[in-house]
């Protein structure tokens, strides 16, 4: 009897106690979003890293945001703030580009354009040729070489506006970017200008990162406004004849030393077990990456100090990392994965944000049929409007080199994305195109989502 | 033997068939999407509508949005286009509204400021006097007669960031734009002017209805921008001597005819049942009404056209509504609730677009629990990130007289509406301010929804 009571108290009282922690969790699952909405401090911080200009692999402002971001870290009171050596590549756009068209009877038409990123200069005096006009990299492949050789092939790619998702579209014609300038010089063109892999219909040019093989001469590639594409493709139409002038003025430096800037939350039950969240901190050399990743590393950096705020003691250790060069080599996220795995690191989950810092929707999830589970039954624990759902799939690119090394699970934040591909790689990825509580709603997610997965496990 | 193959075939086929209808209703409702997000017809007519100008009851902006909108309408082909006679208030602003500050040392500080909609004007040479500061009506209420009378009252309440729903936060505070005069006049006060509700931190300020009792003294209203407020509050804490001076020159006509713009399809089964969905025509008198509520008109119109363009005969007749005088009188739909019922019309179901036109996130729901289940066994149906939830409370300002008038269900679209308070009823509403995917997508969510409806029941 004197053990059968205990045991009836246990049955009786187990469902409050779950009950009355199931509630606690909630009180401190809403004051993360109360703190992020009401003191910004995600928002103020990408104010502060927006104003050091675009932070491009190598460059100047890579090296100042890098500086300032261990400086703010300094100051947050984590229990470890570092940086781990990278070296990057080191690509540079030079003076801007030009581009036109000279159509048969003389005339000039202005065309805007960027260089894509990693491209080579054009020869001194630039490169003026007639132009084929594709709508895709497999069209290409149905040309004969004459048909090509020593023209500008032009791969006019539209976007397609029927996917919910617009990083879907993104997917199915970014490989005109990635693999334009090498499938048009393998039939002999002198370049390749895409259309602007985007969903907006302005005229503002997309750069992003393309490749070259070394068995192949590498020729510049650059990308048109959308509107300079369909101006391209009319004149085309009716003048089939018409020339294209290019100029650009790229330069590949040799590779530099750059960092991964890291800060920590040392777990106070299993500290040897990390769950590590983060965003790139280069961006694209136009505009300054407020979205694309400026957001994502104030939603990793916002969590990890609200986590501080709240007074959250986490069991396991929490780190945020704001990664190098995710743009142009992915360098960060696989010097990462190295360290981890020399160190015999044991990583619980990783997470990434680089969708954008609009309001968050689920998140996407690469693990197993456990874990899908398992967060699948916190979704109602998120406030309603922000995170709805767990799909399976996604995850980032900086810490995909982690997940296939060592089988880490890796978990994508996906926010309402709509309009991110009207800006993505411009110059509109500019820090007004942020919402300041669209914003805080993804730190306070994220935070969320971590205070969850240190809580339960995974 | 003979009774029994037939009913062993419908047992093995019947789940099969529920499959195959499963399916269609699913390629269906993508069709809806693919077509809004291709065509961007909703888009397209919000910009034509919005190039016509502000639309407030009673004016020629709003006449023109009548003509234009009926005109559209009798260009789709619907089976019946006709206008709703709405006798509706027709208030004015005039000229622009004038106010300082006027500091003890003599200094002037200009203030950002609209009339409140319906406000009387201030007398000839407007109204200087000394302000009184309270955060809320209840604070008016706790001070003496003594200590309002003859001055102005400045409604200071802060709109609370930490709600994720903005809306909630504009219910807590927008009292003191609807009540705030009524309440200082009681206590003797001159004038009264508020903060505006909105949940930006621009200096643009917000208008939006505000009403006088018969036994009251009607005494100028007015709202500040936020940084004008903020300026105010200032100057009072270190000089409380600190007079505001107000210039207003609104002016009261007499009620005006005016006009819902009503198109339908009718019904092939059930032409006598009807689902009715519909957003209001007309808008506040600064910015253009792009968000609110031409974005809600869209979604409805744009919807019924869907219905069409995509070969649906709906079973029951299918009426989208354009009410007129939602923001400064609710007659559209009173008189729409009014001649329903007069006429004995019968509707299965009244739903409102009036959040803005952001992107989709569910639907909010007054109804009994079988349609709330019925509702929510549909939301896989959506495509992810379109609606993802049913929740328990809504509806739209102007199908509520409906709602009570004889108990029709209502549905209110939920939109992503995080931005919505920083510029809903100011001149910041307009058409740039709203994307085309983002709009599109609640036209084809709404177009989903009525078409479950039609096909299932309600």
């Amino acid at each position: 009897m004197r053990k059968f009571i205990p045991f009836v108290l246990v049955l009786t009282f187990l469902p409050l106690l779950i009950h009355a922690q199931h509630e606690d969790r909630k009180i401190q699952i809403r004051a993360f979003y109360d703190q992020t909405l009401s003191n910004r401090q995600s928002y103020q911080w990408l104010e502060d890293l927006c104003s050091l200009g675009p932070r491009l692999s190598g460059s100047e402002g890579s090296l100042r945001a890098i500086e300032w971001m261990k400086g703010v870290m300094d100051t947050c009171g984590f229990d470890r703030v570092y940086l781990q050596p990278v070296k990057v590549p080191h690509w540079e756009r030079g003076i801007p580009e030009k581009a036109e068209i000279l159509d048969s009877r003389g005339l000039r038409y202005d065309l805007n354009v960027l260089a894509i990123g990693g491209s080579v200069a054009t020869p001194e005096g630039g490169i003026l040729a007639s132009v084929v006009e594709v709508p895709s990299l497999m069209a290409l492949e149905d040309l004969e070489r004459e048909e090509v050789e020593g023209k500008i092939v032009f791969f006019n790619s539209i976007f397609d506006q029927t996917n919910i998702s617009p990083g879907a579209s993104y997917g199915a014609v970014v490989a005109s970017r990635a693999e334009g300038a090498i499938r048009a010089a393998r039939k002999g063109a002198v370049a390749s200008i895409i259309r602007s892999v985007s969903s907006g219909f302005d005229d503002v040019p997309h750069t992003g990162s393309g490749h070259y093989e070394a068995s192949t001469d590498s020729i510049p590639a650059a990308a048109l406004g959308v509107q300079s594409a369909d101006l391209l493709h009319q004149i085309l139409l009716r003048d089939p004849l018409a020339k294209v002038y290019l100029s650009m003025h790229c330069r590949w430096h040799p590779d530099t030393e750059s960092f991964n800037v890291i800060a920590e939350i040392t777990g106070n039950e299993r500290p040897d077990q990390i769950i590590v969240m983060g965003g790139h901190l280069d961006s694209w050399d136009v505009g300054v990456g407020a979205h694309d990743d400026g957001a994502g590393c104030m939603h990793t950096l916002g969590a990890l100090k609200l986590l501080l705020d709240q007074g959250v003691r986490p069991k396991h250790t929490v780190r945020a990392v704001m990664f190098m060069n995710e743009e142009n080599g992915l360098r960060g996220g696989i010097t990462y994965a190295e360290q981890a795995i020399s160190n015999g690191e044991e990583h619980i989950v990783a997470i990434e944000s680089d969708a954008g810092g609009y309001s968050p929707r689920g998140f996407g999830v690469s693990g197993n049929a456990s874990q899908m589970e398992k967060l699948e039954s916190w979704v109602g624990l998120f406030p309603r409007n922000t995170i709805s759902y767990i799909s399976r799939g996604g995850g980032g690119a900086d810490i995909g080199p982690l997940n296939r090394a060592d089988g880490t699970p890796m978990i994508g934040l996906i926010v309402d994305g709509q309009k991110m591909f009207d800006l993505h790689h411009s110059a509109n990825d500019v820090f007004e195109a942020v919402h300041p509580r669209e914003l805080e709603l993804g730190t306070a997610s994220i935070a969320t989502l971590v205070y969850l997965i240190d809580q339960y496990g995974l």
